[in-house]
């Protein structure tokens, strides 16, 4: 009888992390060596509380499979749960379940922090000479996990950001005044789905026409500087900024508003966008609205990214393969071997490396005013985002509005 | 020679509303009767202002009728003008065109106050011996419009609102603590959208769990009662609110935070989410986050209702019919015929009952609680929003959290 798999989920959702789920069920399900499944209700929270389900015999057929793949957040839940640094009883608790259960292979789907929990139950495993091959498969729509090309969560959540940039700059340029609409995106400390924002212009709208990144100091100055020369030439101005701009001070453009922490004492951000609507009304009077893209950027599967879904899933099953040939404390990492046609190649890294790390933007994908993104940042986004080939944005009809008739000389 | 045809867009963006001018501007130029058709650019200041152009020679083949029907928003721009009641220099300037262009067709594409310019004008025209014949073509998330049984753009509106709180619900409902999030939907006094989201609860979820609507009063301890009573037997409360809703003095919710107007005089909502956010933080210390739709329900053109965007164009179609065949001073009305299987039929109906007119959800459709909506509405609905047959939502994945495992009895 071989050994049982426990797997669980963490952190903030994406619209793919069940697809990794999916894939890494598949896989096991698919495998002789994998026993029993066991999912974990709310990450590692489920097993300190004795909160497990078996998941075998939810998958009869291809098309459960398909379901979980198209069903966004976190089918087993999440929690932001942190292990203390040295062992405790929460880890003798788990080493208990891991025991009494047969686990032979943990899986661990998440973020950065997520992978600092794989690298210290691994270490604690070994050091307790348990064999537990721990395995870490990434997500986070933030892109900031370190070593790997991209994380699957991220492309899903680029598509529907760039999508309703374009849909929103439509409709912002109904009317013949002028008019600021800004658009707040997520990520604390990197910027990148903020960055995927300048796909929108694949559809010829030219918005965003500004994008701020946290990479780049947040200047009060410049921000109105940038906005008053763009007004005497665009009517309708696009902003996309990140929730997490800085000024140089290192302080966030928001933490004056809210000082509030989560669990792992980021502070919790809110109100960049309504706070640099505020500066634009004061100083120029336009028609100004800051909209939030909130929850809806990361659970939007109903436009999903097909690339980032079936990336997901493979990440789901190589994270199982890497197990099975004894490998232990890696996550799932993905290396870019080609842009045309667009290859992946997917291997195991040391999780140490990962965890608790952030990768940011480089600073010359950005340009040198620093509000906007140079022309690598698009050929690195493209694919992961649409489709190699065949359209990407739908290509949107416009009247020109020049040719206006001299109705008095008629 | 034939007359020309002058055609333009007003009032709030949709995600159809070009859908209407596609169908308009293929029947017109499918006509032997009409020969230019110009196009004035933010509705009727671009007659005022001089502002038109010709629009036939953007139209050479099919798919350029089937770009502008994908493109979200008003590709001739909008305006919220209003004409004065009485006949004023204003008028005298559009007859003035009106005849310097030879037009003998004017096509008005909005909401009940669009309806009200197509009246006005008609009535002056009519008084004026001019032979222009004027059809109002409807067009508004709202639903609001009187007679005709639903508007193009509402479907469209609806089928976003109900995906995206479907999708919410799968992203709110991660983590095993108590949370309500709150969605704020479009809607000034007439609850059509809001009350969509009920569609949400196709995939399962159970969500929105409550829906408060602009047609019924709004009672702060009826509110506070709602979510104590729900969060009884509910983790994960998702409210789905208009931006509307009123207290029982008439006083909309947000009102106190907001007073200022719009061109119309109709007060601008914002921060109802907001506020009702505020209450359930204070009263129950839950998680609780409001999210605003704003823009994106109305522009996301990427999810619009098929049913929709074909009576949007079968609407501009009919308009021009009904002007060749003599009609002036009507709307394009919609009947439904049956709802199984789903069939409409077009006819044409005094725009002087629609002009500012509003129609609200009938009571009988509101439960008597006032916090849901009825079968009746659930039907009304769902052919307009989804195809009749097949799927609609996507059916999400759901582990069951009943069958935990007893870890101390292994």
């Amino acid at each position: 009888m071989g050994k049982n798999l426990l797997i669980a989920q963490s952190g903030g959702p994406t619209s793919v992390i069940n697809a990794s789920l999916a894939g890494a069920i598949k896989a096991a399900v698919e495998s002789k060596e994998i026993d029993k499944i066991y999912g974990s209700l709310h990450g590692l929270e489920g097993v300190i509380k004795d909160r497990l389900i078996h998941i075998n015999d939810y998958f009869k057929t291809e098309e459960d499979f398909e379901r979980l793949k198209k069903t966004p957040s976190m089918a087993l839940g999440s929690c932001r749960y942190k292990l203390s640094k040295e062992p405790d009883a929460k880890y003798e608790k788990i080493a208990d379940t891991i025991k009494k259960l047969n686990i032979g292979y943990f899986m661990y789907i998440g973020g950065n922090d997520s992978m600092d929990t794989v690298d210290k139950l691994a270490a604690y495993f070994d050091e307790k000479g348990l064999d537990v091959r721990c395995i870490g498969i990434p997500k986070t729509i933030d892109n900031d996990l370190a070593i790997t090309d991209h994380t699957p969560g991220f492309g899903s959540a680029a598509k529907y950001v760039a999508q309703s940039i374009a849909e929103v700059h439509c409709d912002a340029s109904v009317y013949d005044t002028p008019s600021v609409t800004i658009l707040e995106i997520m990520g604390r400390n990197a910027g990148w789905l903020t960055a995927a924002s300048v796909l929108a212009r694949r559809c010829n709208c030219g918005a965003p026409h500004l994008i701020y990144l946290p990479e780049v100091s947040f200047s009060y100055e410049k921000f109105i500087d940038d906005i008053e020369k763009l007004s005497k030439k665009v009517k309708t101005i696009i902003i996309a900024c990140s929730e997490g701009i800085k000024f140089e001070s290192g302080d966030y453009v928001s933490a004056a508003q809210n000082s509030t922490f989560d669990s792992f004492g980021h502070a919790v951000l809110s109100g960049t966008g309504k706070f640099l609507e505020s500066i634009v009304k004061e100083k120029f009077g336009f028609k100004t609205r800051a909209i939030e893209f909130s929850l809806l950027q990361r659970a939007a599967a109903h436009i999903q990214s097909e690339v980032d879904v079936n990336e997901a899933f493979t990440c789901g099953e190589k994270a199982i393969e890497f197990a099975l040939s004894g490998l232990t404390r890696k996550m799932v990492c993905m290396k870019r071997v080609s842009n045309n046609p667009y290859t992946i190649e997917y291997y195991p890294e040391d999780v140490s490396k990962i965890a608790n790390a952030e990768k940011k933007i480089p600073r010359e994908w950005i340009n040198e005013e620093g509000h906007d993104v140079t022309q690598e940042m698009v050929s690195y986004l493209k694919p992961i985002v649409f489709k190699e080939e065949g359209p990407c944005m739908p290509e949107y009809f416009y009247f020109s509005k020049e040719n206006i008739i001299d109705c008095n000389n008629l």
